[in-house]
Order: structure tokens, then C-alpha cells, then sequence
């Protein structure tokens, strides 16, 4: 396994990262990622064991409900979630390819095997640029608009396309690259899955997003842990070698990977869901309380939906964990069909939420002023004076509610992360339709037939 | 144990019950009740077994999880099910007052015993008359208002008031009467819980509520199977020994019988809701295909609503059942918060699930005509052709499904039940209350004061 | 013009008319109709003038807004209201078809003469059987799922099919029959719209809904004055002399009469809906001060969301008129915009609205005995006694509140009422293309565009 | 009247802002304020006319509904629009108080006529720091918490307080300084209302709020120009003299500016978030187009809630304006129920239109790179190919559209402007207060006595 600072030195190694126009020549140093480059060195150094055999256990299969609860409520840097859910999908992929294209599986196990040795980091790319979204693939004005393989070599292939929305990409090892969706049987240049280093030649990352320059971090907790920026990731006529290519043209198993990965995403990104529902939860009520306001009954109103919202969505994770499936390796799943009603929840509520959070703040989660102007000894006292809402609780106490509550509604970061809810893994609509596809329909149908008289008609 | 034919002749008894103005002479006979008496014979009958010691299963406390889950999805008539409810109730709170009041937790135990040995319905009466709302019952101009004893005797107490909204009183054994709220110090008389017959002198069961007349019930399924009648109690100076009085003037345990009503009722509708939003989404889908419709995209996205909606209403009973808790005395229940929320969600989205159901049936799910002009040779044929929807069902299949439709949502029956749903165990404020009372706020307030930099200010 | 009594004298004509199985012999003694005939009756008595030029002034077209006003928020009896929307439709669309079927606009205009000098009532036929809505009409198994023309003939044509939901069918005396929607080139036989008279051999209108029977009238306050029974209308091979034929076969005004309803059955509508929504907010105060909770946060906060829903009602009518158009005739129309957008408000939000009016009300709109149990000595005292709310209002003042909540909202003609608002004129789904089709896009597009720095780019 | 450059030399005047910690000399060059300044600057210069008599269209009371539209539909700068309000607000304050303190109301008017005749621009300054918000100002355990006379002189008064959430305060001349609320007969002191001038000793304005530095607002459209900084100001024992005292003690008119206030701001702020709802409709379309998805279904309906939306809030508009009053003196002001309501929905659900404008847009609206990786010749070209949507609209135009989309719902800018609308003149709890307040409930009260057949009942 690696140290945090193993980690930093293996970044150095000739990536083309792009952000605002210009190359980054260095992440680990650049402004924009030092941040959540230490974050993950972090991460590598709580984990670390020593020894030959150590592995990584956020890059194991968990083998019990216990297990899948631990690794579904684990709190651990990003890069570490993703490289997980990554790990998870393309183990679980291999599983379901094996028959139509064993090698295919036997490249993931000894790609995953890779991995797990040398302590890396890896990342889903899945969403392509998709051109005209009423066109499928091949029928696009640019066969580039999904990414595909654009020339076939004895020891590999050629790929050209775009991946967009890839969460920390400057700063893993590895891409998982897998197709975007299901491909009809002539659009086999696209049906095409395979892993491939950061620092291929070809591979091109735009990076969007950073901590604004100009804040007091103190002033944002969110921006200051969690703020994250997304790649735009081209691969521009990228060579993949065969050990490293899973699919090849087996259109029927284009979509096997994106399932595979709706499903560990899911499981992951629950238990963070519940989690941060009770903990804006509970930024409503220490701020209905520094106000003076948690007696008033429409605050409190307010407050109980807040909560009934959150325990809604833990519901959802506890029936997912109630009724996990087993893999036939053994592998434990949680059951998708909560778990997808859980995500769909927690996304087409958050903006519910967030106003609710806000109406019982007041203006001040807009206009509290700065950490340096408590500072300041011209304005400092008198803040304070005037930002004392309950006695007892200080007037900086209460700023850094306010802070802290601005910063997960309604700053950059705050945005980004409910932007990130609510898209993450596909839109509500996408959300409904794996529902349906999963909800049992032919019982639900059954009770109504004998409901109305009418048992003895098929469903 | 009864067989339905003995319970049928139990209930001649000399109860006072009243319909429309008028004394009802036998309840087994008349068009009112008959059908209410017929179902809960038929449990009876069910449920029978012979020998001294048999006990129905509905009348004992679960002691596993799966005994839980078995009572609380098992399918049975009403009468029965608010007699597991009540008889729950009884031992539960038994189990709680035992300190406070030894002699009231004897006579529970006794009186359970009873009841099963005797195999008696029993009903729940908890709410009071109330008069004006804003006052307590000790400020009320008329201190009936709500139940409370007028005199003490030696060998018992006299009490007087009304229980209001009391399902299926009339065809029941036996009367839960308990207190419907929290008591002060000065409000003594009215911390009464106590057993009493429904043939006792001075009970008065006005009832409201019946099966319309000249309905040909081939076209209200739910109506046939489901309508129920709400009683109006008066307890007109009625006299209880002490050997059926469970609680009399211990003020702190007044809302003891509450809350343990509050949780076996809901422990007992939740599976049922479940089941229900299952069945509804089932009807739409249904009739969606009848229609010819269910391709289209905006009837998904609503079914999709409906299956949304289902299933977090069962992650709640997944959770419940998975998070249950144990009583001293062994006996398993739900967890109360999953419950809550569950029974809340499910109360709260009803009228939108139905207008759903409703806005994908059409206007034939109010207008189709019935099967007597179906019947009719004159309009027949017809009504048959001009009723079929998708090819290959028949015109008859489709007037079931709205019928079915029409009577589940805008029959008189389906507005009872909708709002049996909307109002059982207290309205949406009361559930809401609940939520706040048992949510780990604690917990959510940690996890809001840790992310705002502030772990160490205490909660 | 007639008098209530020739009214009803005029409607024995032979017209056949079934409920229930059953041929109904005289629709103006039959228990199910005397009381809309009745209320129709009533109509023509009060709007009654002598003279032969008189003309009833809801049969005329309003030239002004304020016209427009007093015949949109007139108080009439629903025959008369669903004759003018007929006739107002009829001439709109006289004028719009007037150049493709100059025939067609004059008879349309002798016709409308006819029924103004006969003073007679019409309603509007339009929703056919629709067989399997996925097909169009030319494409049915069964070709009469449309209403459509099987034989012209040089007199006129024969029609055959079925129109559903026509509301009090059997009390009018003509027909307006028009096609459902757009038809294509080659569905020309199903481009008919022609007036017939209820009595015209192969016309049968099967009925649905009626006043249950047992219910104590004065119990039910809203069935009293507003109970609606609907027409499945069938038409078995109905001729249709020349003069009465308004369109045949030119397609591309298949939709013209469809649109002029819409126009037209929302004018009327709407300004119902809104002192609907106000009554409904009357009696969620009244009921709330009758249980003394009126000043209650959680209550105030509801009737404030009721408040809030009538107000935006309202403001769609006041929009609706104060942006009002002029037909070429002079004719003053509501804009349709505003209308429509109301209309869909009205009715996506009633289910909400109800509910909470009953979650304020309280389960005794369930559950209040019937007045003639306040009647009955042996419980009429003691139902008043228990029956007090808030002192000083007596607690039959209380019941006849909540009898009137439980019609609104839960009996069979509350359900009648809110499903004729949810699906009249269409379903949600409908209202939203015609919301899109008549806002200003390209507008709003241009707003964007600037904002975007993109305002040389076209719309 | 004042140019722009007399404006911008208007401001150097000693005034004490502070922003991030630090005293800004000169907000005319700080990188702050530049922009707003600049902003303002061309208001002056756009509405600039010649003569010692001319008075700014924007500072004079409306006579006509038509000069009430004409203002309330302005497209002027923000400081502007505060101007007027602030305005108005006094002069309508003027009449109302004109009984009880006529030396007020005359103050007023001069104090009007002095801000017409120098051109200047003024700011409402209405929230105090309000302390423990469960207490009345004068039980605060600091009686500075709300704004009070702290001392009494023959020639003024000397206040102290803080006034939060002023927008734009650091750039405008005069501060109106008004309570925040209704005072009792014992809170005297805070009953006092005022003029001063931003460089008045002990005047301190707090500044919250920039532009984020490093962001090339070529990809941030709204934040250009309309980013908005929030001003927490401090009187810090501020000197009054007599002529500038509005009222001072007449703790029955406390709310009297408050309420006037509350009416002005409405009016001026109802046609802006119409129009801004119709803009969000039109990136909706844009943005569907764009990508190709404009026919797909479920992206239509959710325009079309969003259209349902806009249209919804114009006809408050129309509707307040149709419905306008005029006061004592002429002037014309729009009608409070209709324009609160309409307040009331756009706050209420513009999270919801947000989450559907970013569910069209996409992932995209968040990680869309910037133009300057559209400059950058290693990246350009291909991200101009990757960008393209929908051919023949370029992957620059696709890219501006993500931009503005991302700056409107999910930048700093975008959550300030939300943020505003949510909370700006109260929140929505504020908003259904004087919903209830306005609305004529004792209509509907008869209307549902008249239904319940109660009329002769009093209200």
C-alpha cells in the first residue's frame, strides 16, 4: 500500500491537467487541487498497512450485510468512495460478462488484482458528450459525440471521445472508461469498456470548479472539506492496450456496466444522503434555537418535516440493507429498488430542504459578515454585540451557523454538491425509470385484479 | 373459542344502538350491520379451533420479529384487527403503569385473560367530545366534555361523556375506554381508563354511516367488502366495578394508553397502507392498459409516482420491522419512529395518489354505467362495444376496473376510508409531533455542529 | 321564451332514457331527475320574460368585458350554464369556419336562432368511446369508437356512436355533437358536428349517479342543489337532416369545435372554481372557530395555504378578463391563457385543498350524526350536549358544519364534484399543452438570450 | 438632477465601509464596488435631464394605474429601484401618520423634496439585529437589539443600533431608517423613524459579499450585473437632528412604515421575478433545444410547469394592478393581496423551478468549462467539437447557455439572488400572515354559511 506521500509523488507524472485556459503542471502545488490532493493523502495514510499483501478494504467486495452496511457508511475521502464504487462496478461486471466474454473478465479480475497491488486510484468515466441527445450514436453528425474505437490494432485499440462530469479525475491514477448507455447491434464501436492510465498519451483533462480565490475558508467549512472540481476528459485517439480492454463490440452487454456502476453509486451515496439530511436537520434546529425561535410552532412545523424527510430517506437505506441480494461470487448487493427510491428522494427533496433551512435561518445565512471583520478592532466588538441572538450562545457562535449554513445552500460549494444530488447518477427521470423497471408490477396488479372482482383474469 | 354462529348469537344482548333516528333491534339482521357481522363471523369461523385452552393468535403478543410481522400483515376482518390493536394496548400499557398502579396492571392482565378465554371483540374508545378546543377539560363550560368519572362507590366508579369516531362499535363485545390525552394535576377525574361491556345500562352507540341503499354492490367491490360504520358512544352515567377499572385519578399516566394505542395501531395499518399503494399503483396500470395508454409517457411518469410512493410507504415497514424493539416483558414492537413517518407519508400523499389514479382512468372511472344496464337487453350490447378499450378485452373487463376505481377513490366508501386514513391515530399536525418527539435530534445536531467547525459546543 | 312548467312539460317526448336497467319512463317525476328538473325549472321561471322577441340572456354573446363578467360569475342552474358554454362555442365556431363550410356557419347561426326563439336547452356532446387510445380513429378495431357518419344521403346523414360523460343529458332538448379532437385527411367520416334533438329515434342515454337513496336530504346540503347525474349517450344509426349538419368531412375543422369549447366551458367555469375555493377557505375558518382552534398556528397555516390557493385563483380570473380578445364578430372572449392555467390550478390542487379541510375539521366530518338522530328524544339531548364546541354556537349549529364539510369533500357528491373539476375539459395532462401552447415562448426565449449575452441569436 | 460622474464624486465623502476587515476608502475603485457604482452611474446618466426643476421619473408617486405599471415594470439599476421604494414608502407613511404627528409628516415631505431637488438615492434600512428573538425589544438582555433613541436633545435625537441585510447601502446617499415592527406603549424608544445621510459620524456599513475574485465574468452573465453586496449597518450613537425625525415615540404608528414599506416593495418587485420566471421558462426551452431534447416528454412537462409557473405569477400581477386603490392624496398603489400572494408563490417555488431548470440542463450547467479553455489552443477546438448539442448551433453557443444557466441557479450570485427572493420583505410564514390579514374572509365565511344552509347565521 502507499503512504499519503507515496501518493503525491506518483501524481507527478506528466498528466495534462487544464484549468482556466492554462496547463496545471503540478497538481499537488496548484491552488485549485492542493486541497483535495491532501485529502486523499490523508486517506492513504489512515489506511495504510505495511506489507506486500496489504489491501486496500475500500477495494474488497464485501461478503455480508455487516460488511456492505460498513463500506456503505464509511466516511472517507472522495477519491477513496469513487475508487470503491469504481472497484465494486467492474467486479460485478465481470461476473456478468464472463460468458459471452471471458477474457473480457479475466482483464477486469487482473486489472482489479493491479490495483489493489500497487494501492491505486480510479475513477468512472462514463457520461460522453452525446451530441444531439435525439440521435442515437451512429446517427450523429460527429460519430465522435460517444466515444468509440476508431482504430483496431493486433495489440489494442485506438479510442477517441469525450467523458464529461468526472469528479476528481486530475487527481486518481486511473479511468474506468465504460460505455454511456445500452448500443444497438451497429453500434459496435461504441460498446467499448476498458481502463486507462491518467497519463496516456491522448488523455486531455479540463478541470471546472475551485474554491473561489479571495474566501476565508474559515468562513466556508463545506468549500474548506469538501469542494470538489469536475473534469471534461478527452481521449484524443487514446491507444488501449488489449490486457486493459473488457469489452470489444459485445453490444448486448453495452449497458452491463452502467447498471453494474447505478448500482454501487447507489449503495454508496445513501448513507451520505441520510447523513446530511440529519445533519441539516440539525443546522435547523441550533439555529431556530441561537435565534430564540425553536418554541415557534411554524418553525417547528418546519422542522418536523425536515426530519420527516430524513428518516424517509434512512428508511430507504435501512429496507436496502434488510433486503441486500448475494451475487453468485458472493458478493453482497444492497436491493436497488430502495436504494434508487432513496437517491430519487433525497435529490427531488433537496431543494425543498434547503428553502426550509434557509426561511427558519433568516437573511443572516446571506449577510453575516466575515471572520476578519470580527477581527477587525474598528467593527469587531460591535459585531459581536449585534450578532448575539439567545443569551448565553456568543455572537460568533451564531456567525458560524451562519456560515456554515450559507456555505451548504447557497455558496459555490453548496451548489455544487446539490447540483451533484440531484444529477448524480442521472436525473429524476432517470430515477423513475429504474424504479418502474424494478418495482414489482405484476403483484401490485394481482391485488388489484382481486380487489376488483376480477382474480381469475392474467396479469 | 367462538364459532361465528355463537358470535353472531352474543350479540343479542340488549345494546342500545341507533341508526337515522331509530333503535336497531338486532344488529345481525339489519341492512346496516349485517354485512359488518357477516365479515367478522367469518373470522370467527377462520380463526376457530376447538378446546378449552384454544386462544385466537390476534389476542396474543408477538415475541420475534416474525411473529411481528406476521400479526402485522396478516389479513383479517376489522373487528379482529382493533381487537389485536386494543388488546395490545392493554398489556402493554399494563406493563407501564405497573409501578404507579399494581392493582390497575392485575386487573388488566385479568381482564385480557377474559377476553381471550371468553374470545371477545374488543374496540377502542379514546376520543373525547372535546367542546371548545382551546381549553382543558377541567376549563370547559359543560365538564362532560370530555369522559370522567362523576362518582365513586365502593365497589366501583360512575362515569359520563361520549367517545366519537368508534369503527365497528356496534358489533363488538366490549368497550377500551381509555383517556385521549395528557392529564394536569386537577384534572383527576378525567385520568380514567377502564373495561366496559356494550351491553351495560347507560351505553348509547349512535351510529353513522351504512352502505347506500338501491346500490347494486357488483359494481362497489370495496363497498361489499370494506364499508364501516363509525359509532357515536355515550356513556350516560354508566356504572364499572373495580375489577374493570385500569387507571382512576393517577394524572401522570393519563397519556399511557395513548401512546401505547399509538403504536399498536400503527403497527397494525402500516403493512395494510403498504399493500394498498401497491394495489392502487395496480389499478392504474391496469387501466392504463385497458385505455390503451400505459405506453404513454406521461401516464409512466405518474404510475412512476404511484411506485415511488409504495415503495418508500414499505421501507418504512421494512425499517420498522427491522429496528424493533423489545418490551420488558418480551413482547416485540415496532419501531415508532419508522411507523410514524410511515403512517404520516402515507395519510399525507393519499389525495394526490388518488387524484393520479383518477386523472389516468378518466372520467369513465365516474360515468361507466352499471352492470344492471349492462344486464339490460335494451342497452347491452351496446354498452359492450362502446366500452371496450384495448382489443382482446371485453367491454365488461374494463366497466369492473372503473367501478373498482370509482368505489377505491369517490364512492362514499372510499371517502371513508380515505379519510379513516387521513385522520386515524390523530391528523397530520399530531403525526408530525410524534416525528419531532422521537427523531435522535441530539445525533443530528452533533453531526450539523461538527461539519460548522463547532464540535465542541455541547448540544 | 317558457315557463318552468312548460319546461317540464316539454321534455315528454319519448326521448329514451335508462338508469340502473331500467327505461326511465318520465324524467320529470323519476326520483333521480325530479330534482334537476326541478332546479331547471326554477331557471327558466326566474329568467323568464314575455314577449316573442325575448331572448334569454344567457343564450347571447357578450360584447363586452363587462358583459363577459356578469355571464362568466352569473349564479344559474347547471342546464342553463352548459347551454350557453353549447352556444357560445356553436357561434365561435360559426365564425371560424366560415369560409372552409360557408353551409356550416349559416346553419349553425339558424340553428342557434331556433334555440333562442324555442328557448331551448342544449348540452355539449364530445368525448367519444375511443375504443384503444393508442390507435386513431381510422385505425380501431372497431370502427364506431369514434362517433363517425355511415351513410349520407342526399336529406342529410346517419350517425353512429357514443358520447360519454354528458352531464344532465337527460333533462335538455338538444345535442351539440362535435368531434373530440383533430382528425386526418383520411378520417373525413369522423369530421361531424350536428345539433340533435333529444328525442330523435336511435338516440339513448344510459344514466349514472343519483342521489342515494335513504339519505336525509337536510344532511347533505350539496346533493340537495348540486347533485349531477351523468349520460353515457349513445347514438345507434341516428339521421341528421342537412340543416342540422354544421361540418362533414373537412378535416382540418375537425378541432375547431373542440377548441371553442375549451374556450368557452372554462369562461364559464372558472369563476365557480374560484368562489368554490372561497367557501371552501369559509368553511375551514368557520369549522375551525366552531372547534375553538382558530388560533392555532398549525390551523392558520393551513386555511393561510387555502387563502393563498383562492387568491391565485382568482387573480387567473381577473387576468383572464382584464387581458380579454374580441372575435371578429364583436364577441368578447376570456383570454385563454390565464383561463387554462386556472382551470389546471383548480383542479391539481383541490385534492390538497380538501384535505386540509377535513385535517382541520377533524374526524366528526366522518363521523357526525345524522339529524334526524338530533330528532330521536332518546338521543337528540345528548347528541346536542356533546355536540357544543365553542361555547355559544350550539352544537347543532356545529353538526350542520360538518354535514356540509363531509357532502363538499367526502360523499358521493363531493367525490362527483371534485372528479368533474379534475377531468372536465381534460385531464392535468391536457391543460398543460394547451398551457404551452398558448404562452408567449418565443418571448420568453428572447428574455434568456439577452440575459445569456446571446441576443443576436434568432428565437 | 446629478450626472453619473456627479454621482460617482457624490460618494467620496468620508463614509466608514468596511469590507473582509479592512475600511474602503474609495467604493467608486474597489473592486467590490466598481461595478455597482458603475451600474448606478448609468442610471443617473440614462435618466439624466437638463433644469434646476427636473425631478427623476423614478422619485415621483404614480397617478394612474397606467404611470403604476409603467413604474413597476422599470428596467432601471438596483440602487434605483430601492430609491423609489424607499421613496414611496415615505410618502405613503406621510399620509398615514399625518393625524398623529403632522410635524412627521411634514418632515417628510421636505425631506422628499430635498432628495428629488439633489438627485440623491436612498436605502430602507427596516431589520434590526433583534437579539433573542422570543423577546420583545424591550426585554432584551441587550436593549440595543433593536434600534432606539438613547438620547433626547433639544435640537434631535441620538440613536443606536444595527440595521442588517441592506443591499447596496455603501453606495447610496441616505439611509431611511424605519422600525422594524410593531412597538408596544413601554417600547417608546423604539418607535423612531429617520433620515441620515450615509457619512454621518457613527454611521458603520459592514459589506457581505463580492464577486469572487478569479472568475472571468465572461462566464458569469448575472453576476456582471447583477451581483448585489449586503451592508450590515451599525449607529454607533448617531445624531439626528429635529428636521430629519420622522417619528419618534408614536408607538401606534411603529408599524406604519413598516407596512408601507411592505406594499412598495412588492409592487416594485412583482413584474421583475414574472418576467425572471419567464426567462427561467425560456432557458429551459433554449437549453432542450440545445441539446435535442426539446420533444422528449418528460422535459415538455416540465416546462410546462414552469410556464404554469410564470403564468401563474403575472396574473397577480395583472390582477393587483387591475384591482389598484388609490390613497388620501392620488396617489395609486397596487393591491396588496394580489401582489403579496404573488410574492408568496414565486418565493415558494422557485427551488423547484430551479431543480427543474438544472434536471433539463444537466450535468453540463455544473462543469462546463470556460471560455478561456475555449481560447486555449490545446483545448479549444476540441471542446468546441465535444460542446456541440443540436447541429447547427456552435459548442460556444451551447456552452454560453450552460454559463448563464449555472450563474442564475447555482453560482454565489445565483444563491444571493434566490436567496433574496426567498427571504427579501419576510418569509413565506411572513408572507401567509398578511396573506390572512387581506384576504376578505368574511365573504367566505357566508358563502359557506349560505352553502351549510346556515345564512342566517352572523359571520
Amino acid at each position: 500500500m502507499m503512504t499519503g506521500a507515496q501518493y503525491k509523488a506518483s501524481l507527478k507524472d506528466g498528466r495534462r491537467v487544464y484549468f482556466r485556459g492554462e496547463r496545471v503542471t503540478d497538481v499537488v502545488t496548484h491552488p485549485t487541487f492542493a486541497h483535495q490532493v491532501e485529502a486523499a493523502a490523508a486517506g492513504y495514510d489512515r489506511d495504510y498497512r505495511s506489507g506486500a499483501d496489504a489491501v486496500s478494504s475500500y477495494m474488497k467486495a464485501p461478503r455480508s450485510i455487516d460488511e456492505l452496511r460498513d463500506q456503505a457508511t464509511a466516511s472517507v475521502d472522495l477519491l477513496t468512495s469513487i475508487s470503491t464504487t469504481s472497484t465494486m462496478t467492474l467486479l460485478t461486471a465481470a461476473d456478468r460478462i464472463q460468458k459471452r466474454r471471458p477474457q473480457g473478465s479475466e482483464a477486469i479480475r487482473d486489472y482489479v488484482r493491479e490495483l489493489q497491488r500497487k494501492d491505486l486510484r480510479i475513477v468512472e468515466c462514463i457520461t460522453d458528450a452525446k451530441g444531439d441527445r435525439s440521435l442515437p450514436p451512429a446517427k450523429q453528425p460527429d460519430p465522435d459525440a460517444y466515444l468509440r474505437v476508431v482504430e483496431r490494432r493486433s495489440d489494442g485499440v485506438v479510442i477517441r471521445g469525450a467523458k464529461l462530469h468526472i469528479a476528481v479525475a486530475p487527481i486518481a491514477h486511473e479511468l474506468m472508461v465504460i460505455p454511456t448507455k445500452a448500443m444497438k447491434p451497429d453500434e459496435r464501436d461504441y460498446a467499448i469498456a476498458c481502463g486507462v492510465a491518467l497519463d496516456t498519451p491522448g488523455v486531455k483533462v479540463i478541470n471546472v470548479g475551485s474554491t473561489p480565490a479571495g474566501l476565508d475558508l474559515r468562513d466556508y467549512p463545506f468549500t474548506h472539506d469538501e469542494f470538489i472540481s469536475h473534469g471534461f476528459v478527452i481521449f484524443d485517439d487514446v491507444f488501449v492496450p488489449n490486457e486493459r480492454v473488457f469489452l470489444d463490440g459485445e453490444t448486448e452487454h453495452a449497458a452491463t456496466f452502467a447498471h453494474s456502476l447505478g448500482l454501487w453509486i447507489r449503495a454508496q451515496g445513501l448513507a451520505g444522503m441520510a447523513d446530511e439530511a440529519d445533519m441539516r436537520a440539525g443546522f435547523a434546529q441550533l439555529i431556530a434555537e441561537a435565534n430564540g425561535l425553536d418554541k415557534v410552532v411554524h418553525i417547528k412545523e418546519k422542522i418536523a418535516e425536515m426530519v420527516i424527510h430524513a428518516t424517509l430517506l434512512r428508511s430507504t437505506l435501512e429496507a436496502s440493507l434488510a433486503r441486500a441480494q448475494n451475487l453468485s461470487d458472493g458478493t453482497v448487493i444492497p436491493d436497488e429498488l430502495y436504494t434508487n427510491v432513496g437517491k430519487y428522494l433525497g435529490a427531488a427533496e433537496l431543494p425543498l430542504m434547503n428553502r426550509h433551512l434557509l426561511d427558519i435561518a433568516g437573511g443572516s445565512a446571506l449577510t453575516a459578515p466575515s471572520t476578519r471583520d470580527l477581527e477587525n478592532p474598528e467593527t469587531g466588538q460591535l459585531l459581536k454585540k449585534y450578532m448575539v441572538g439567545k443569551a448565553g450562545l456568543g455572537g460568533d457562535y451564531r456567525l458560524k451557523l451562519f456560515h456554515a449554513i450559507r456555505d451548504l445552500t447557497a455558496s459555490t460549494t453548496g451548489s455544487y454538491k446539490n447540483l451533484a444530488t440531484l444529477l448524480g447518477g442521472g436525473g429524476l427521470y432517470a430515477q423513475r425509470v429504474v424504479t418502474r423497471g424494478r418495482y414489482d408490477m405484476e403483484r401490485a396488479k394481482r391485488l388489484a385484479l382481486r380487489a376488483a372482482g376480477l382474480a381469475d383474469q392474467p396479469v
